[in-house]
This record gives structure tokens, sequence and C-alpha cells, in this order.
């Protein structure tokens, strides 16, 4: 008699969760400088100081009912327009409060675009492989069909062909996530032009817009001075998630917020739809606190360095043994070749050396693994010899 | 090509909330002493002093990546152990952490229990009149159907009769929520140990369980040294959805739990459903740093005393007018008779003194209003020349 969807997402754990167990236990039995977890996107680096300085400035200076008490639905005004400044300053434009709704973290806006794009059951979801495995479960729970474009194995861009023959009468909406999990790439701006050109003629084709779902919680983790296109620019039917979990290393404070552009296609009942989508969702308001740091915080940048040494280390270590792998632009996962091609069976015999590594299949893509770099620097030393036994293996 | 449902829920505002915009329009208009908002619920009582030292605590003596990183879905142990001792020195029982899932929030909680009891379109909950209007927003969105058991008029416990009436083969729960959010009535053990005889039966009847889902954020705010029965003990199948939003003065932090006991029948795939639809919403984890919070302060009580002042002023003040109500032993409200016997017409009529009431129509009881008094006292003072002024309208 209980909801068989939901008991299935009670007690299937997703595959990062189960080895960051395993990884758990593994420490327990061989002790933590024994293991080497590289499954979580937990970032390593602490705050930057001005999130702890809001945080004291907030609770020491502010009354506590207004820190704690409720706030409108679409968050703080102050908070809003201060992330629109962020915006205008950024990107060009004029961007205001009314463009924005804060909400509980990156998954949260996602999953509630989705509840308002897919307006009936059936409705097309695609997806870019190598993507985030939990796209899945939202999609599914929305009642939308996912529908996979497989990887471009050449740059892990997006393979144009595939994705306009998947695209059918019943798309809706296309998630992007740029720079990528789990391959760290930047999609360029040929590849999203080229992307927008086909949405624009399929959205004419079949009298309805389809919408991307930009998911950007990596915006600001980029290197080497890359930047990270703006996707609403180049195609205007463009909405965007966005998390600081990365950005401002807090990612169980659950703070993010839905951005709708004003030059969208019904942009204001798209906004209003997905607000409603989280209203029935059970969400209330972003946590009031976080809606006070944000609004101090809004344009504060990660201090990258510690990803980009891992980066450099983890990379040309890997390449020296002969792994196959592209240089990440962005986030903070290497997204490597399984050699042998089995990426299940190398995480297995990983795992026999302790080292922890997802398999590419979840992302859509098998064959590949992911290798999380925000992780301590030394451990990734101490990982190096088991990655060369591994690959010594399969020579 | 938008959700319809989602964009209803996205444009049509609560009531309430409608009414307390009304009221920031006329403190701009009028000033801001001359409005009586008694609409909200937002607490107005400071956060306990254990809860602003929890928070600077952990901000000043914890690693910042451990107070701000992701924690499990179900939440960090040591707060649930915390959350489950409380519980073993109450209610007495033997409690654990495996029995609760943090959420943000009571709605959070409240939503994910429907959704793992909705197991098919159609399934039916029951509410008990008067309920907090945004129960229907709920049930809707995970495809139930609401029956409402209309209030009982002598004392707003629960009319019995009309309860077993209306249970069917397709009633999966029962929302219960005491104290009352409106009329602040405690139901009695007498009457909770009727609603569970009548449950037993019918559960028996239908040959699959009848869950109640105890709606408790007001459980701590009781008068007069009241006690809440904890359903639990009285009827084996109940779970429970708590916030500290009210207790805590803590509403826009979005921090609260479901609680699962043992006994209930089938409780392991309960939670994990439960679990799994919070997941299926884009829940990730109740925000960490009230996390910790909550760990630190699982016990504290709130200071109720300026409630119980403004209980009492209104009351007696009302009463001593010709206001017709029950003496609230919980909550922050008071439910009284809209004298002419409509309650809209009434509201209007108020709203020309500035006078902010909420009709009881919206909580499935036409006929009466809700007061909140979790306000100012000085602003009842200020408001009651209004109110003696409407009763004579009347007279």
């Amino acid at each position: 008699m209980l909801n068989s969807k939901a008991l299935h997402y009670g007690t299937v754990r997703n595959k990062i969760r189960e080895l960051f167990e395993i990884g758990r236990q593994k420490k327990e039995i061989f002790g933590p400088e024994n293991v080497y977890d590289f499954t979580l996107g937990n970032p390593s680096v602490a705050p930057p100081k001005e999130v702890s300085e809001a945080f004291l400035e907030v609770l020491q200076t502010m009354p506590s009912l207004e820190v704690h008490g409720y706030t409108t639905a679409y968050g703080n005004p102050s908070a809003r327009a201060a992330i629109a400044g962020v915006f205008t300053e950024r990107f060009g434009g004029d961007f205001t409060a009314d463009d924005f709704y804060l909400t509980c973290g990156a998954t949260a806006a996602l999953r509630s675009f989705l509840s308002a794009f897919i307006s009936e059951p059936g409705l097309e979801v695609m997806v870019i492989a190598p993507y985030f495995a939990e796209y899945s479960c939202f999609i599914d729970s929305c009642g939308g069909k996912m529908v996979v474009v497989p990887p471009d194995k050449k740059a892990l861009q997006i393979d144009l062909d595939a994705f306009e023959e998947r695209i059918s009468g019943k798309t809706c909406a296309v998630i992007v996530n740029t720079p990528n999990n789990p391959s760290g790439v930047i999609y360029t701006e040929e590849t999203l032009r080229g992307m927008a050109a086909i949405l624009e003629k399929k959205s004419a084709e079949y009298g309805h817009p389809i919408y991307v779902i930009s998911d950007e919680p990596y915006r600001e983790i980029v290197y080497d001075g890359k930047k990270v296109p703006f996707i609403p620019h180049i195609y205007r039917n463009t909405v965007i998630c966005y998390s600081y979990s990365k950005c401002l290393s807090l990612p169980g404070e659950r703070i993010g917020y839905m951005f709708v552009p004003k030059w969208a296609d019904d942009a204001k009942n798209v906004l209003a739809a997905a607000a409603g989508a989280a209203r029935m969702a059970g969400y209330v308001c972003a946590p009031s606190i976080l809606q006070q740091v944000i609004e101090r915080c809004a344009g504060v940048l990660p201090d990258i360095r510690p990803y980009e040494e891992n980066r450099k280390l983890l990379y040309e270590s890997l390449k020296g043994m002969g792994y196959d792998c592209i240089y990440p632009d962005g986030a903070f996962y290497l997204f490597v070749k399984a050699p042998g091609g089995d990426d299940e069976a190398f995480c297995e015999k990983a795992l026999d050396l302790n080292i922890l590594v997802v398999p590419g299949v979840g992302f859509g893509a098998p064959g590949y693994m992911r290798i999380s770099y925000c992780v301590d620097y030394a451990m990734i030393r101490r990982a190096l010899p088991g990655f060369e036994k591994l690959i010594k293996g399969y020579k």
C-alpha cells in the first residue's frame, strides 16, 4: 500500500552514495589514510572568509526574528536584487529581483522547472551524456520520459546530429550542464550556437517552445581564464538553475535559485509555474539565514587554486601512466576512459586497492569513470601508485 | 505548454499571504501603528538564547567544511540521536536515530508522507475541519483526493460519527493537527482514543492500514500545564511531522523531521518511501547548520509567556464585547465565530478598520475567523476599539 516509485527511490541508493558508504567502512578497517575516496562532489576548499563573516554579522547585528522569520516564497527582495546585480555586471543586460526565485539548492530548482515544463505524463526531457545521474529520478518523479543523447566521444561536447535526431513533438525541455559533471568540459559557444539553431528550428516545426534548463552549479569553478558562455544570450528560451554549493562551499545548506530571463517565451508564467511546483513539493522558502548570507556574498568568487593544483597533479600523473582523458576546463572532476573498456570491472579492481572512483555507466557513458579531485592533495599522491598498478594490469 | 496545476498554485496565492500583502500596503498608506495585522503564524517571541548561542558555537568552533558540508539524506546521526533522546525522555519508549529523518520543515515532511501513502491517483486523505488550508495543495500535488470531516461545532474536537462515515476503502491516511491551527484546540485523549478505535475497525474491514499523519508544529506551545497526547501510543500506525518553526522561532530556516515508530505496520518501508518521496521532490538534506543547531537544542522549550499574555488579553476582551470563541489550550490562534455568521463579510468590514483577520472558510469552517496572537501586545490593545466597533455594528 506504499507508493512503489517512492519506495524504489528510498531504498535503491544512487551509486555514488553507495560507494561513499563502502569508503566509510573501508576507512574503519584499513585506516583513513589507506583509503582513497574520489567519489563525492563535496568541496574540499573551505567557504570564502566573506561567507563566515556574513554569518557572524547577520547573527550579531540583525534582530533574530528578522534573520530567522518566514520570507516570501520567492525569497527576500534584497537578496534577489543582489544576485540580479551580479548578473547585470557579469553577463550584461537589465536583470531585476523579479527574474529570480531563491530555492533550497539547484536540485529543488531543477525539479521545479521540470515539474513546470512536463505538463502531461510522457513528455520528453533530453539529457546529454555524460549527465548527472540524479536527473533521471527528477524527470521520472514528474512523469516525464528521459531521452539520452549519447556522448560525443571526441571531446565530450554535444553530438549535434544525435541531438537533433532525438527531438520529437513530445520534447518539452533539454537539460544542459556546463561546466559538466562528470566530465569537467565547458560547452563551447560554437556547440551551444549549434544546439540553439536546432532547437529554434524544431520549436518552429512543432509549434511550441522547447526550453533549455541550464544547470550551472560549477559556473564559477573554471580554470585558465576560460569563460562559460551565458546560454540565455545564445538561446532565448533558457532558464537557469544555480546553487551556491560548489562556488561558496555550502553544499549542505541548500541555497540556490531559479532564473527566467524576461525575454523567454511566456517568461512570467514559466517562473510562476516553477514557483507553484515548488509550493506543491512542500517548499516554503529558502533557508532564511542563508538568504541573508547570499545577499552579502552574491558576487564572491571561490579560491580555486587547490582544485587547480589537484587537477594538474592528477591529470599529468594519469596521462603519464597511459590513462586517456580530456583535460577539464571546469568543475572538479576528471572523466577518464576505463582501461580495458569496462568501467564497472575497472572500478571493482580499483576498489580492491582501496581506490574509489565512480563508473561512467550511471552518467550514461559506459567505458569511462569519474574521479573527483575535490580532495586532499596528499591523498592524490598516496593513491598514484595504485592507479599505476591498475593500468599495468591491462598492458 | 506549462503544467496547469503548477501554474495554478503559482498564481493563486493562499488567502493568508494575500491578506498579509494587503496589510503591507495599508501600513505604507496609514502608517504601521494604525494597521492591525492578525493574519500570520510568524512567531513574535525571539528564538531562545540557546539557539543563538548554538549558532555562534557551531560557527566559531567547528571546521567550516563540516558545518556546511553535505550530510546524509536522513540527516546527521548525532542530531537524530539527540531528538530520539528527547522523545525517550518525554514520551517514554525506546527511540533511536533510525526512527527519524530530518526535513526542510514540517511541510516537506508532510508532503513526503503523503506522497508515500498515496500509492495511486484518487486515494483519499482525510482532514478534520478546521484544518490548515495548505493541506489541499499537498494532497492534490500527490494525486490524492481530500475528504473533509466537517467541524464539531461544540468544542472543535473531532465529530467521530462524521469521521467514521467518511472513511472508505480508498482512505489511505488521515491528517491530525493538534494543537490545532487555526483553533488552538488540543484533541483530548478521549477524542483520539475514539478516532483510533474507528481506524482500527476500518483498517481491519478494508484489509489495509490507514495511517495517521500527526502534524505537530505546535506541540510545545501549550498553556496552563495542558498535555498533548502522544498519538503513536494511542494509535500505532501514527507517523509524525514536526517543525522547529514555532517552538524555536525559526520558521524561515526550514528545519523539522519525520518520525515513524518502530511498531507501525511496515515501519521501515514507510520511512524509506517517505525518504524516496523527498528525494524525488528534489530535497537533498535539511540545512546543515540547522542540523547542528538542533543537535544542541533538541530539548529546548520556548518562552510562551508573551503568547499567554496575548491570549488572555485578546480572549477576555473579545468575550467581554460579546464575541463567541473557545479558549485555546495551545498554538497562538483564536478561532472566533464571525458575528453575523458570514466570515468573509465580517473580515471585509474589519479590513475597512485596518484590522486583518483570516476568514474561516479557507480552513473548512465557514462562519469562523482566525486571529493570530503571535503579535505585539500593544498592537492588540490598539486594535480592541476596532473589534468593539465591529461587533456593535451587528447588534
